[in-house]
């Protein structure tokens, strides 16, 4: 199966580095085109930087459906665009936030978002109540440390890691971690292994998830929250 | 005072309509200067729409601070950007959804807001939710009229306006109805009459709320929620 | 427009303060007549408070219908008797509580409500579930002060509320404060200074919101929760 | 154990009635004071009725504790007054509304409360929020008869009673019904037996649930939100 | 009346217990008959230890139906298979848990859940929602002794408890203090005395609730939830 | 990878229909091994019949534990014993109701469950509420046919989930339709050609989520709420 993933900032090197993990984890049936959303701001960080990000995505999104792929992947841990882009596409459309805040309900009884800084828990908190999922929250706990921080320093990183999800651990009472940033990645295992937490890593268990139900046929509803514009027939 | 209020959509006839009834119901030290969003879509009925109307929509909200603007008002019932308008700004900013259904919680048990097409219905679920006020939700219910059809057929819009709010009334337990579309405005009062019915116009009553606030010096904090990205200083 | 504002304690100092406040903050254009409810304890400080204030205040209501206000705002941090109010009013009817915390709903993302006492936390907590609004509340805090004291030490009292909303920032993640109390307002602009808040005064706030939903004459239903039963021509 | 029953209206063929009901049910060596809160509206109907029949209904709740007994039953359904009352009281005050929704939620799915006129159901709604039992309701229903009605047509009275009941069964997923009026209790077990539903009488329930928490010596906290001003020794 | 409590796990010290307990305070004419639910674990501190007691416990509600009880009490603060017991009995079945808490909502703002060991938290929160009663938790906090210390060390016992309800009530709002533990029961009185708390012992909370809906003819409804294969006519 | 589905009652023609479906869609690197849980009902159609499937459920859980099964499936759609198989359990286990449940929120707006019969209606509601996901369901809705029944006429069973799907689609906004029962299956295409909704069987929609959950090396937390007794060391 052929799956698109958009990184919906126009960083190239994340994208090269979703690619690189995504390339790991799939299936050898896959064929998974992971690409950068170009004229987008090169994070998103903000409302405004998703808003930014929507239009030359949904245009990806588009030539998804045009060149035959079976499923698009939003792979920024906000889910930009995500009603829009099902709006536009006729194949599946998963956003990584949706998709693993789903799962992470099912691991344990509550989860917890690790994210880069602490200006984005509120924007957090909202999404995560946009999903419908707000009584499985224990926490949104920020590192303090920026994207590239994370990059520079990989020993302060998984220190700070270990120590922000043993917080979320005992204070808030999570059981699953799930990691909001790519740079946190990496040091997933330690903290299962030192802490007895199940991480997740929302593109890798997106894509799993996508291939799955590819298989299966499954596809958003079109008729009602998601449809598009252009079907309508109504008076 | 000056308010800048923001007609999300590229229709100037919609502009103008806007524009003569808040010349109707402004304060006279209010000035209130009513601009189109060109370059969005005709007109806002999806999220594909709302997403394509939200980059020129910032531009403007961002040309309201350097104008000196005292407030911006988003003039379309779905709020289109109305999270990132608020990271823009540092003048207060007001949606016509979230501003309206604040205050029709107040002034009855229960509201139904008129849509004019079934298909916009669940997105105007979801709008409900995303602002806090699901349990004040008696319904949405729809015209079964398209815009076009609201403004030519004045006779019919009038029946099944308050054909619908009755339904809502006697089968959902409305108390208070929310005109979820312009061309409904000018039907407000017989259903008042003949029902006994409440029923707002969230263009008239967000700018008669937004007049109070700027009055009071109330505006968003940017210090969560609404923090600007050009204004952190995180490490 | 005449709007009557009713302190439902029957401390003539504390309507002296009421008015002395909206008179700064009213239109020019807007006659407010502040009275003291007589025969009501000299302030409402718990639930057997309310109960004696409730009747002296209808009838203070009923007066306002007869004398031709245009709306009446109960001043008391708690909206004792808003329901029997609507009820017997064909006016407007505004609480402070209510109507301060549906606007601070959409200033940012959690308010947190400061109260003199922490033994009146329980019921403000109360109070805003019935405003259907729990999920916007960080928390409320106490600043352990009278409002005897709040008024006797003025440098107290303001780094007290400084400390206050700087914890319920830090620690709740407030960026709303609502002022539970008359004896707090002064000390508004510091806190917005020095903490980046946005500070909510409610008496304020509700006149400014009263005075623009007089003007676009949205009044409460009576014809659901807020019918008079002198209205009611049921079987 | 001495239990004082208020009757919250000044209505005296109604106190008489529910003394009646009461002496048929309650236990050999509970001795029950049914007692007239006179100078209370003749019937409670409204928020305004509820809100002038609380101030004479505390000074019965302070004699009860004066005068050793070992709870209050406040026996109308809608619990006038009753936090204020628990306030007042070191004994316990149980409402008759609280106390069988409480049991109602565990006798079945779903409840549905019986109420005379479809006036009063936003008032029954708001009431079960206010108990935190919500999910737990399936409707309020009206017979659309008055009181006076009930009492003087008791053919049509089952007959409405059984009809409403069904309705609540097979449309609303009812399994519980709860007696919102004195006058429907003479019909429960034609109820139980045609529909298979469980029906519940407050004032029963409410006092042999009261018997069982005297004998515990069960109380309501006085440390919280039912915390008597007269108590406080807070600085 | 007779009352069959069962004690779901096969400790037959434990059954020796809550029958001194219940007879100290069942009223003379109440037969209590307690048993041991022989066949289960010994103990039920996990899900797996729930599912091996319920078949057993099935049998005796079945028998105490055959034995023309009037109720059956399942007396493990985990109510393990209340449901199935609802179906498989025509008498009234209460399970200690879900009594206690929907009287404990009553009793105060907030109540907070002792258990002993900090790994059954996640499951009495879950229990929490599985009553509906979300909303009325302050926490569940937990002795950090395991039953049998609780039982050796009395002073440890009685200090700890002391303890952990202090922080419930400074930390977390705590006004009703229910005992998830029959070893925690003596202490009861202290914490009242000392911290001014509501202190609940669900075994007794539950047998006089019981006693009272026995003498009221209150049921569960056969007819939905809780209806028995056995009873269906359905096609 | 080798999944172990277990069908949770003792029917062994259910049992191969299970196996025949998941042999269809399975990748061809994944080996099912489907078994009957001999011991059990043959029918799990009320909470009794689900106390009595759980036993010899978790022994073969154990079982597949031991056999270096790499995840185990509970096929029925009601999830019995899936909280205690977790503890059971170091593989992986998911329940096909909540796996689908989780699938089903993000493929639209709202679900409609479909049972065989109306009796299960309440049961299948609580589920949902256990899995947290209320908020999405549009409605349990029953064929009003036995399972028998479905099988022995395809042509009425056929015509039957077409006319309540269409139901749940225009009484209750369902957009997806979710399958709760293995007789329903075969129809679904027709469902969603004619209706324009998402029909999932549950069966093949959780072993696909399996495989990729498998895959990414995904499990639940046993540190918490799915903690073992055998694995504690607490105090």
């Amino acid at each position: 199966m052929r799956i698109m993933v958009i990184n919906p900032n126009s960083s190239t090197p994340m994208t090269d580095h979703i690619r690189t993990e995504l390339e790991r984890v799939k299936r050898q049936d896959t064929e998974v085109t992971v690409i950068t959303n170009e004229g987008a701001p090169p994070a998103i960080q903000s409302a405004m930087d998703e808003a930014a990000s929507v239009p030359p995505l949904l245009e990806r999104v588009l030539r998804a459906n045009q060149e035959a792929f079976d499923a698009v992947i939003l792979a920024c841990f906000s889910d930009p665009g995500l009603h829009a882009a099902r709006e536009a596409s006729q194949i599946l459309v998963l956003g990584i936030e949706e998709t693993t805040l789903h799962i992470a309900a099912m691991m344990g009884h509550r989860f917890t978002i690790l994210t880069p800084l602490a200006s984005r828990i509120p924007s957090k908190v909202e999404n995560v109540k946009r999903c419908g999922l707000s009584e499985y929250l224990s926490s949104v706990r920020a590192l303090g440390m920026t994207v590239a921080e994370t990059e520079a320093d990989p020993d302060r990183t998984k220190a700070q890691i270990l120590n922000v999800s043993r917080n979320a651990m005992n204070q808030d009472g999570a059981e699953v971690i799930v990691l909001g940033c790519a740079g946190m990645v990496g040091y997933a295992r330690d903290v299962e292994t030192e802490l007895g937490l199940v991480v997740l890593d929302p593109t890798t268990v997106t894509l799993k998830v996508c291939e799955g139900l590819v298989d299966a046929g499954v596809r958003h509803c079109r008729n009602g929250l998601y449809a598009s514009p252009c079907d309508s027939n109504e008076p």
